[in-house]
């Protein structure tokens, strides 16, 4: 008699099959790990329903195209997996990672173009990147001296795992006592963070993100989005660092919990050091948003 | 009856265990794959000795600390664990991968201090990066506009498996008809290639070979220690794309065959259009160097 698996912990498509999260892996030759030769995208579930699915699927289309790799899967045939995914581990609201990697060229061979590429997806319950307090009370962010992987070396708008600088950004963070990271560009920009994009209301009351060098968010987009339909003045440019430490607040933006507020800033508050009325208004939108048809594709049942 | 696993393949350790290397597999929640979290060294047997494992144990420690990643192993433990890899292959010669990735922080955290690391192993055949003909004509080698990931991104002198700029870039050398790339630093000068250290004997006659912005090579080491032997004028110094061009000789160094040559530079001869005499009696002292005691290390049996 064998145990049913047992998927609350979440479940992972892998090579054909649906397995318990806790046993799906990749081969450890897949250039996929062994030279970080992939490409993700993440999408949310909330109350059952994906949020902004298409928009995901477009760009994890796009990285994919990028970095010349194929999942062999149309847009229709990943939503399936990812809503068996979801289904599987029961979740009403989730965390749901596509990724296609490289696999293995033949043994002997070092071309990329004679690999078959794989495709992997998994669900998992819903990850925020700030825990119930640093939302309310908003997140201390450490400005780091690490450079964000340039442009010119790995295209940051395809997304990828390549996640040292912010990983090595973080440690220094934590050490520091913040909450989480920024990296900047090398002219004294901040640019983007471990998971997510960074806004500020600036002194002249003007919303700023960084145009370049960084992940264009799906979040970032629903942001603009947002604030236009309230119509704020919007600049998409460079972000010096000492704006964003003057300004009147100050977010950040991801998949991974929405809009964040930003209260802190190496230390010292940004703004009155509380979460601003237009980060609250953003963030009651942004969720508000959730329930508008368009954004929204039910978790439907088996095909 | 169960068969008993095939190591003809490759052997590799896996959370404890000894398996066949199609079988290997990191779980896909690994920063070490989600994040690229991880470090890396390789080191070679040829003849039944592993060749300088010092040198690589030690490397192998400090990419460990850099990225403050634990593997909980001494050098001697690690030693017998691809010692055992080796022997499982049953190879006299062959490609022999330690890592450490950061493992998981609990479900929840995103705090890579509270991630227990994890020790991996394999050993394959031997894994040459040019193929006997190109071995014995000389490579043809592609300058890329790809920018090799910068040191204040993320530390080149950490072995990581941030290769998207070498894939891209041996993507684009190998559509222009190259055998392999060599990226540059945005300054014009070439640093590194997907698994080697570049060098040129320059017009001049100096051996040169990039001193920043790249891993040191245990190859490179070699090659610098024979030449110091040999008596060859050598700079370690920043290598303009022009400079190689212009060269007598030019030849890659990687624990993946040695010392390589490079006859061709986007599409022009180096030198006389074949492998120079600097360069040969580097690949033979390389091979000769593998019967010194002080750099061998038997692949003993079971302690
Ligand atoms: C580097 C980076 N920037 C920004 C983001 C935010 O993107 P999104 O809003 O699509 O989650 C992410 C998301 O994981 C990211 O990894
Ligand atoms: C980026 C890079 N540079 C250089 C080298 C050569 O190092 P070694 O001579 O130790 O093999 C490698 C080896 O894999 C490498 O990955």
């Amino acid at each position: 008699m064998t145990t049913p698996p047992d998927f609350s912990q979440g479940a992972a498509f892998v090579r054909g099959r649906y397995v318990p999260i806790a046993e799906a892996a990749i081969p450890i030759t897949d250039w996929g790990f062994l030279r970080s030769d992939a490409t993700y995208d993440v999408v949310t579930v909330w109350d059952g329903a994906f949020f902004r699915l298409d928009a995901h699927l477009e760009r994890f289309g796009r990285s994919c195209e990028r970095f010349r790799l194929d999942p062999g899967l149309t847009p229709a045939q990943i939503t399936a997996i990812l809503a068996r995914c979801v289904r599987l581990a029961g979740l009403r609201s989730a965390y749901v990672e596509m990724l296609c990697t490289r696999g293995q060229p033949p043994w002997g061979s070092r071309d990329p173009r004679q690999a078959v590429n794989q495709f992997y997806a998994f669900a998992v319950p819903y990850v925020w990147i700030a825990n119930e307090e640093q939302r309310r009370r908003g997140l201390h962010v450490v400005v780091s001296e690490v450079q964000r992987i340039p442009a010119q070396s790995v295209d940051p708008t395809a997304k990828n795992y390549h996640w040292n600088d912010l990983t090595m950004g973080l440690l220094g963070a934590l050490d520091a006592g913040g909450d989480t990271v920024l990296l900047t560009d090398g002219a004294g920009h901040v640019v983007e963070g471990p998971g997510f994009n960074v806004f500020c209301v600036n002194a002249q009351g003007v919303l700023v993100t960084p145009k370049e060098g960084v992940l264009e968010g799906i979040t970032r987009r629903t942001v603009l989005e947002m604030a236009q339909a309230q119509g704020l003045a919007v600049e998409l440019r460079a972000l010096p660092a000492h704006e964003l430490r003057g300004a009147r607040e100050a977010f950040l933006s991801s998949s991974g919990g929405g809009v964040l507020p930003v209260t802190r800033v190496d230390g010292r508050p940004v703004g009155g050091g509380e979460p601003g009325p237009v980060t609250r208004q953003l963030m009651q939108t942004y969720w508000d948003w959730h329930k508008l048809p368009q954004f929204c594709t039910p978790v439907k049942g088996d095909a």
